[in-house]
């Protein structure tokens, strides 16, 4: 499987982006359209302050079917009561009248400061005319939904005749728990929306919900997929798994620009007693603020492995048989530290990938966890993202 | 129940602290002596790789009675395999000769970097001619078990006739998950060692459980009680009241010398349907990176704590009645941003103690946590822990 150099769409989708005059410069709204309805499957966040437009996207994707997708940045359209309901339906309405669709087959969504009303009237203005701008490159609608995002992000591939394309967004508040961020996913495959909302679930399952910037669960997060069918049936098992590798690689480029990261981490968990066990101890690691600046730091501080994988106190876990290595080189075995040549850890801990593998030696589950390091950039960014 | 402006021990206990060679420089040992025999009780890490001396306290305090403790800092004693353990036991005799009890009545502790060996020689020599040095400060003693803490931590009030003391060290890799850190406590009061195990325990669950500075459970937490009996019997309901006041301060002068803090954070949960659900939202406020950089920046974005309220899956949270306020100035009500005083909430942030109160609306049990901001200063410190 391989990735295009530069993201394609599949057949029939298009996408558009505009300045409307929510952020003070810069594209702040993105409608992305199938040509032909589309079957669909969505999962969103479990946090228990859903955003507005989660709500409503809960009730249109019952429908299993889309023909677009308006996302505005800058406001989330969360924590704003009834009124914010109004207004993500408003934002439907006026998105679905742009395209010709019905306002049921219309995924709206919103990012950016919770506790803020929509400028609705502004979006609505927006929107008008934006028809005449779809066109076929992919990071253009990316473009148009980035928040605290270094760039925009989509990724494609084939899958026999079919294309998969991914457009995401997403950089802190991020320990997805379903799904992270805002993630769309077209293909010109041809699913029906169970078959495409039971491959979603598996994806998710394996990327985005092992993915934390910060282990905070945004009120917003949306991952949705939409089959236009215009390529014809694709077999089940090539096409999931092109999809979960390209959620995996979409995973790890969010990880990437996590806010503030220097590297990317990745915690590969193996011989755990059970897919609980291997998941919550991958989590562990790189949710750990003392392993994150361990590694932006470089300093080969191993215990910190230790310390994190014996704070998962609900886990099976045996000091005696449990193995660690930074990017090959072992650090600890049977529990204890093993004697390491220093230089090459740092040098490995200094690489931009950074690799924590653990064997807990007391069973065969295994699983992954996608993170970054804390670094002074995350605080920096964060102590002043209302304000500024 | 007032403290001691400065403090001072019960009737029978000193202690003294010295430089053995462990550190650079600065107090790297200390000795804490009973001049009876006292009945005790301890609370360790739940952590799954728990230091040799871990190991030992658990079979030491199983005896009820402790003479003495001996701690050294810099070096944990963690993930040192069977040498850690023997070493360990080493030190525990070598301190037990010193002051002229049985070593099965020593508590040793050890705390500083994980996976290095204990530099056991170091240690039984510096022992030697300790006991000479004891008298009556219990900062000396603390002074001596100090690694990334900015001062030295002790406590002392009065209950009836009787005095309890409590000397501390922790900073960083804190979220106790019994007990935290070091942290010792010293009285001249007449109870068994039953009754005090379930006084301590009741007296930690809403204290040093309640803390966190960084989400990591360290290897090495510890919690004792030593109660000589020299003041004679004490009501328990006053002592529980004084040992619980005590062990909450304790809990707040370690949140506020949390590493690279500016601010002590207190989340102060009510109307939660359980005492569960009030710990589990109280904990995820003040662990919330994007919650602590919001106070490090005094940036009054309020999304935050509904976010951070939100995450908790496995609570009951009831967006329409769910309210929150800081330092006073209400924030959210009904699950939705209410207007306020942009500049008022700024100043209320910029205060050195931010309580975040919120209530859920759905019950009567409440918790409150400990914590701090996140900030530059957390991450230079442990960027560079183990090399500096």
């Amino acid at each position: 499987m391989k990735f295009h150099d530069r993201p394609v769409f599949p057949r029939g989708f298009r996408c558009a982006s505009r300045h409307v005059g929510l952020k003070p410069k810069g594209k702040d709204l993105a409608l992305f359209v199938s040509d032909v309805a589309a079957a669909a499957a969505a999962v969103f966040t479990r946090n228990q302050f859903p955003g507005a437009p989660v709500v409503l996207g809960r009730e249109t994707i019952k429908h299993g079917q889309l023909c677009a997708i308006a996302v505005n940045s800058k406001v989330s359209n969360v924590a704003t009561g009834a009124q914010g309901l109004e207004n993500a339906r408003r934002m439907a309405a006026a998105a679905a009248a742009e395209v010709g669709c019905d306002a049921r087959h219309m995924l709206v969504s919103s990012t950016g400061v919770i506790g803020v009303s929509l400028p609705i009237e502004k979006i609505e203005q927006g929107l008008r005319g934006m028809a005449a701008d779809l066109q076929r490159d992919p990071l253009v609608g990316a473009e148009g939904i980035m928040t605290t995002d270094t760039h925009a992000k989509a990724l494609s591939m084939n899958v026999g005749d079919a294309t998969i394309t991914w457009v995401a967004k997403g950089s802190g508040m991020i320990e997805p728990n379903m799904a992270t961020m805002l993630v769309y996913i077209f293909t010109d495959a041809a699913f029906d929306s169970a078959t495409l909302d039971h491959m979603l679930r598996r994806a998710v399952h394996v990327s985005f919900n092992m993915l934390s910037v910060d282990s905070d669960t945004s009120t917003s997060d949306t991952c949705a997929i939409l089959a236009n069918g215009l390529a014809g049936p694709v077999p089940e098992d090539a096409f999931l798994e092109a999809l979960t590798a390209g959620c995996i690689h979409m995973t790890e480029t969010l990880a990437r620009d996590g806010e503030g990261a220097k590297h990317m981490l990745r915690a590969i968990v193996r011989g755990a007693a059970s897919d609980h066990d291997a998941r919550r101890v991958a989590k562990s690691l790189i949710n750990s603020p003392l392993v994150k600046t361990m590694v932006f730091g470089a300093d080969p501080n191993v215990g910190r492995l230790l310390m994190a994988i014996g704070k998962c106190f609900d886990c099976t876990i045996r000091p005696e048989v449990t193995d660690a290595s930074i990017n090959g080189y072992a650090v600890l075995r049977a529990g204890a530290r093993v004697e390491f040549d220093d230089a090459a850890v740092r040098s490995a801990l200094a690489r931009e990938v950074v690799d924590l593998e653990v064997s807990l030696g007391v069973g065969t589950f295994a699983a992954t966890a996608y993170g970054c390091d804390l670094t002074q950039g995350y605080i920096d960014e964060n102590a002043a993202y209302y304000s500024s």
